[in-house]
């Protein structure tokens, strides 16, 4: 723990990110004094892994905590903020989509705290590693979440509401969509029932490498070599999916389209 | 070591695959004869890292060597074959979308030895944990075959012609379109002066978990939950790139098409 005093703190949600972050601010020493979910199972769940308090009800969220974490499904998040009277405690989200006026005219104290990480329920996390991108109302506020953040993270940087939603942008992109990519590849290769397992090294080298160097240096294959011979070969494999076809077509298109250009 | 006898082994083509898998041969124990490349630089460059001879004359290609490994391009390697005589030799290549087939009435003992991983001049590589795909034209070969790659792998596998063009073309999806993905993240930070960097755990960790479970079970993000309102945001974002933004919303569309369809 830094120079930081210990915080209280109340978290909105029980999903992913909220199971993450409340048991790493938790290690960290800080007290998680109750975990609210609009479903009961979840926050139970969560607050006795937590061993602290839980409710479903709105109305029973205490009052006074230091800061209050909103981990919630975008779409809700908005609702949820003009629901609540956050007082003069310090209210943050967690969602990279969503600026930080959502907040304006609704709470004193407030800012963003978002971690650029995927995060599963099962799935062990290591926050050292995962950048924290924090942003505020005021320069008070920014300390006492760089501090919260430092707490856990060794990256914490300070973003504003436009360049994150680039960022969450981009990590769509570079996670979702690559492992989408694995899915359809595992797809293929149950049409031959060869295991998933046989790529493991490959996906890991791949992720290792263009993240070790930079992508656009690191890119291999058929396309980036604009072999039209391998190419036209793997369209024909794929007459058993119309679907998995386009985007093949698509996505090795785009490879000729970025590497041709040299626009970067 | 195995019990495999020390191998004298001629190498054709002085490309990434040859440069890892000679090198791998080499600190194996096996006895690396001549590197042959059509670009004398790249045949002297290799040979010298080993040791060993070279040549850029087909016709001074070393007569009587156990086995033959060609690493050409896929559109030489045809070619290749036809022109040279093997004699007796065990003569394979390391293509993944090529069948054993482009050996036949060419030679007389013949494979493939297909290392399946993404391989890059300047970056060492760990044959241990990369599967090794074998194929031979007699059970004779094929011992010869798994020895040799057992000497450098504990991922020995037999992998049929028709099953490895599917596992080549999984590989491509899986490796260079989810580069590409990185790639097109990494153009979207640059708008904004962000770093790649920022998503260096993020792609670590997308990969270590698609690899640790399987990527349809693993899948996050606002196409898996078919929220519209990100994806329209994103799309928005997108407007600087038409490419990105066409790229953006056809995989989102396969993604929900994927998960809403159970299909796996």
């Amino acid at each position: 723990m830094t120079t930081n005093k210990r915080l209280t703190i109340v978290f909105i949600g029980a999903g992913n990110v909220a199971t993450h972050l409340s048991a790493a601010f938790f290690i960290a020493g800080h007290n998680v004094l109750q975990v609210f979910s609009r479903t009961k199972e979840s926050a139970k769940q969560l607050a006795d892994h937590l061993n602290t308090a839980w409710t479903n009800d709105t109305a029973k969220i205490l009052v006074g905590a230091d800061v209050y974490v909103i981990s919630l499904p975008d779409n809700c998040l908005s609702e949820f903020v003009g629901a609540i009277d956050f007082g003069n405690s310090l209210v943050v989200h967690t969602a990279g989509s969503i600026g930080i006026k959502v907040f304006m005219g609704r709470a004193e104290n407030y800012g963003v705290f978002y971690p650029l990480q995927t995060f599963s329920k099962l799935r062990q996390i290591d926050f050292k590693n995962i950048p924290i991108c924090i942003e505020a109302n005021n320069s008070g506020n920014e300390i006492i979440l760089k501090n919260l953040a430092a707490d856990i993270s060794d990256h914490v940087i300070k973003i504003n509401s436009d360049q994150r939603q680039y960022l969450h942008l981009a990590a769509v992109i570079a996670c979702n969509f690559s492992n989408h990519m694995y899915s359809l590849s595992s797809i293929i290769l149950e049409q031959k029932n060869l295991p998933f397992r046989l790529l493991k090294s490959l996906i890991r080298e791949t992720a290792m490498k263009a993240s070790d160097y930079h992508p656009v240096e690191a890119q291999t294959g058929p396309a980036v070599r604009n072999d039209q011979n391998v190419i036209k070969k793997h369209l024909d494999l794929l007459s058993f999916s119309p679907e998995i076809r386009q985007l093949y077509d698509v996505v090795s298109q785009d490879i000729i389209r970025l590497h041709q250009s040299g626009s970067t």
